[in-house]
C-alpha cells in the first residue's frame, strides 16, 4: 500500500512522510570535516585514446578542459540537484588518466559542514567525463560515460565508509 | 611527436591547431531541425528499487524530482560544459522507469540550430541520474550511474546517427 | 478518475499523458514577435511609501535597484522556471510608480520566438517586487507582494489576449 | 528636501548615506539558529483546480514541479536579489494545497547564519507560484499571485516576528 | 538641469527619457553576422612572467585555465551586465600570450543576431585576466588588469568599427 | 626544464605538482575577518562623462547599474573564476566617482572565511566597469577598463597588505 509500508521498509530521506521533495532540516547536525572521493570512466576508441595521449603529453587542453569542468561543477551542484545544499567547498581537485581502454577519472572533495561532500565529487567527476565526450564526439558519437559512483567517504554522523 | 601528428592523425574539433581550447565556429552551419536521445542507468539496490516503486505508483517525488532535474539540467548545459554553445531548447522530455536492476532514464531534445543537441540530452540524463543518486545514497552509498550515452541522433551537415 | 478524465477535462499542457512534466515541444511553432505586459503590487507603510519617494525625487537607488532585479531577472526566467524554454529577450522594461497605498511595478517583454514572453514579463515583476521587499524589510516586515499577474500578450497563434 | 530628510525620518539600511545601494555589513552580527515561514496564494479557476485535485491525487507532477520549483528557486535568492547576501540554507520545505478558491502555497527556510532567511522563504513561494502558473497559463492566462508575504521569522539580534 | 538637457545633448540608450534603465528594444533591428576583437593586458613580476613561460611550454594549465574562464565568461555575459540581451554566441576564441612585460589576452566573438558581441568579447578578456591574477595572486598582490578594450566589431546597422 | 624547475623557482599555488590546476585545499587555514579593496578606471570622452555627471546629479540609473552590476559580480565571483572558492560575503560596497578624465571605481568586501577576498573585490570593480562601458559604448566605442587592481586586503595568515 503506498501511503502506508511497513514498519521495515526504507524510506527516501529527501521525501517528508506524504512523500513530498524537500531539503532535509541539518540544523542539528555538527559541523565536521568531511571529504569525498567519486570516480568515472569514459569508454571511447584506441583513435581517440591515442589523440588525447598526444594531447597529453605533457599536459594539453583536452584533459585541462575537461579537469576544469569537474572543478567548476563541482561547485554547481546545488544549482543541478534539487535537494542539494548549498555548501561552502574547502578544495576540489579532479585527475583524468588516459589508460588502455578509455580515461579514469576520480576528484576528492572536502569541507566542513553539516552536510557531506560525495554529491559534490560524483558532479565533478559527471561533468569531468561529459566535457570530454564533448570533445571526442566528432570521432566517437559512441563514446560513453560509465561507473560515476562513490569510492569513499568521510566525516559526519555516519563515519567513513568505502566502497566494498 | 605531439606538435606534429601525421597526416592521417584524428584531429579534437575543439581544440585549434596549437592545441588550444575554443568554441568553434558554427557560424557557416546550417540552421536545421536537430533532436538526440541519450539514456543512462542508475544501478541500485532491490531494496530501493522497491521503495522507487512504490514512491511510483503512480507517480511519486523521487522520480519526479529526479526528472525535473533533467529537464533543467538540460538547460543548464552551456553553463557547465566548457566549450558548447549556448542554444534554444525546443524541447526536452526525461523518463525514468524502475526495473528489476536498476532506473533507465532516457533523455529526448530538439532544436533548430546550427549545432547538435546530444549534449543537451547527455546533461540531461547524467543530471537525472545524480538527482536519482542524491535521494538514494543514505540507503545506498555504492549506488552507480552508468552507460550514459547517446542512442540517436538527427539533423545537420552529418545526418541521423544511431548507436550501432 | 485520476487516470483517464472525461472527455471534456481541461489537460495541463506541461504533463504528457501519464502526467510526467515535460518542456512541450515547440518546434511546430511559428516564430513571431511576440510581447507581454505583467503588473504587481507592493503594498506597505505609508512611512515607506514616503521613504521611498523621497528617493524617488528625482530618481533613487531603492527603485533603480528593484528596477534591475526586475530586468536580470527576466533573464533567469528559465533557469527558474522549470519547464520555460530558453529564450533570446529583445527587451524588458520595467516600471515602479509608488503612490497612495504601494508601489505597482509593470514589466513589459518582446522577442520573436516560437513561445511566448509572458513567463519572462511575470517574473521581472516579481522579482522587482521581492528586491523592493527586501529593501523595505527592515521598516516593514509585513510588506506584501500582490497581484502579479499578466495584463496583456500578443502574437503567436493564440493571436492577442487583454486582461478580462 | 531629499537629500537631508528631518532626524526622524526612517532610513532604508540597504543605501548608504549619499543614497547609493550597497550590501550591508553583517560582520558585526552574530551567527544564531535563524528561520522564517513565508506564505502566497495562486488564484485560478474552478477548473483548473479541479485538474490539479485530479494530478494531486495522491500526488502529481505538476504540484511537485512547482514545489521543486521553490526549493530551487530559495537558493537562488542572492542571484536575484541584488543586496541579498549568499548564506548557507539548512532546510526548505514548501507545500502547496488545492482549495476552493485556488493553491495555497508555504514555504519554511532554516539556517544558522549572520542574516536572516526570510527573503529566501519569499522567493521559494513567488517562484513555486510562478511555475505553478507556468503550468496552468494555457487554461486559465488571468492566473494570478497574490499575498507573497512572511508568516514569522526567527533569530537574529530583532528576535521573533509574527505577521500581525 | 538635470532633467532637460539640451537638443545637442549626447543620449545614453540604455536609459528612457526618464533617465530609468531599460534593455533597449532591437526587434526592428536585423539579424547580421556580427563579430568582435576584444584585448587586455596583464601585468605583473619578470618572476611570474618566467613561471608562466615555464608553465607554457608547450601549454599548461594556467594558461589554459584563462583562456577557459574566459570562453565561459562569454557565455555569461548577459548574466553579468544588467542591460545585455541574451545571445546565440557561435563562436568565441582567446588567447594569452605572455611577453617582456606582461602576458596579452584576445577574444574574438561572433554570432548572427539582432545585436552585437563585443560586450561578450569584452567580457571574455576581462575573465581570462581576473583568472589569471588569480592564480599569480599569492606570488605577485599586485598584479594588474590593463587596457580592456575592443579593438574591431563588424556587422550591424553601424558596419565595421576599427580601434583609430 | 618544464618538468622540474630549480628549488628557487616560485610555484604558481594554483597548480599541482603535475601542473594540474585544482581549487587548493584551504581546510588547515583559520577563519579569520577578511577585507579588501579593489580599484578600477573606466578611460572615456569628455562627452559622455558630461552625459553621466548629467545623469549623476543628484544619482542616476546610468551609476546606479553599474553599482548593481559591480554588488552582483561580487557574488558571481566562484562561477566566473575557475578555481576561487565558494564563500558567504559579509559585505560588499561599490562606488563609481566620474572625474575629469574617466570614472573611478572602487569595491570593498568583507567575510569570515579560511580565504581572502580580493577575487571579489576585483570581479565586483571589473563587472562594474564593463556595465559602465555597456552603457556608453554607444557613444564611445573606445571606452577602456583599466588599472584593474587591489589596493589593499586584511586578514589571514599573511596579515595586512597594501599595494606600494
Amino acid at each position: 500500500m503506498p501511503a502506508s509500508p511497513g514498519p521495515a521498509a526504507p524510506a527516501l530521506t529527501h521525501l517528508d512522510p506524504s512523500g513530498a521533495a524537500r531539503m532535509v532540516d541539518v540544523s542539528g547536525k555538527e559541523v565536521t570535516a568531511r571529504s569525498a572521493v567519486a570516480a568515472a570512466e569514459v569508454h571511447t576508441t584506441p583513435e581517440v585514446l591515442a589523440a588525447l595521449r598526444r594531447d597529453g603529453l605533457p599536459k594539453g587542453d583536452a584533459l585541462a578542459t575537461a579537469r576544469l569542468a569537474g572543478i567548476m561543477g563541482a561547485k554547481r551542484t546545488p544549482d543541478l540537484i534539487p535537494l542539494c545544499h548549498p555548501i561552502t567547498l574547502h578544495s576540489v581537485a579532479v585527475t583524468l588518466t588516459p589508460h588502455d581502454t578509455g580515461v579514469a577519472i576520480t576528484a576528492t572533495t572536502r569541507t566542513a559542514d553539516r552536510t557531506g561532500v560525495e554529491m559534490e565529487a560524483l558532479t565533478a567527476v559527471a561533468t569531468a567525463g561529459l566535457a570530454l565526450i564533448d570533445m571526442i564526439k566528432a570521432l566517437d558519437p559512441a563514446a560513453t560515460l560509465d561507473a560515476v559512483r562513490v569510492l569513499r567517504k568521510d566525516g559526519g554522523a555516519t563515519g567513513p565508509w568505502t566502497r566494498p
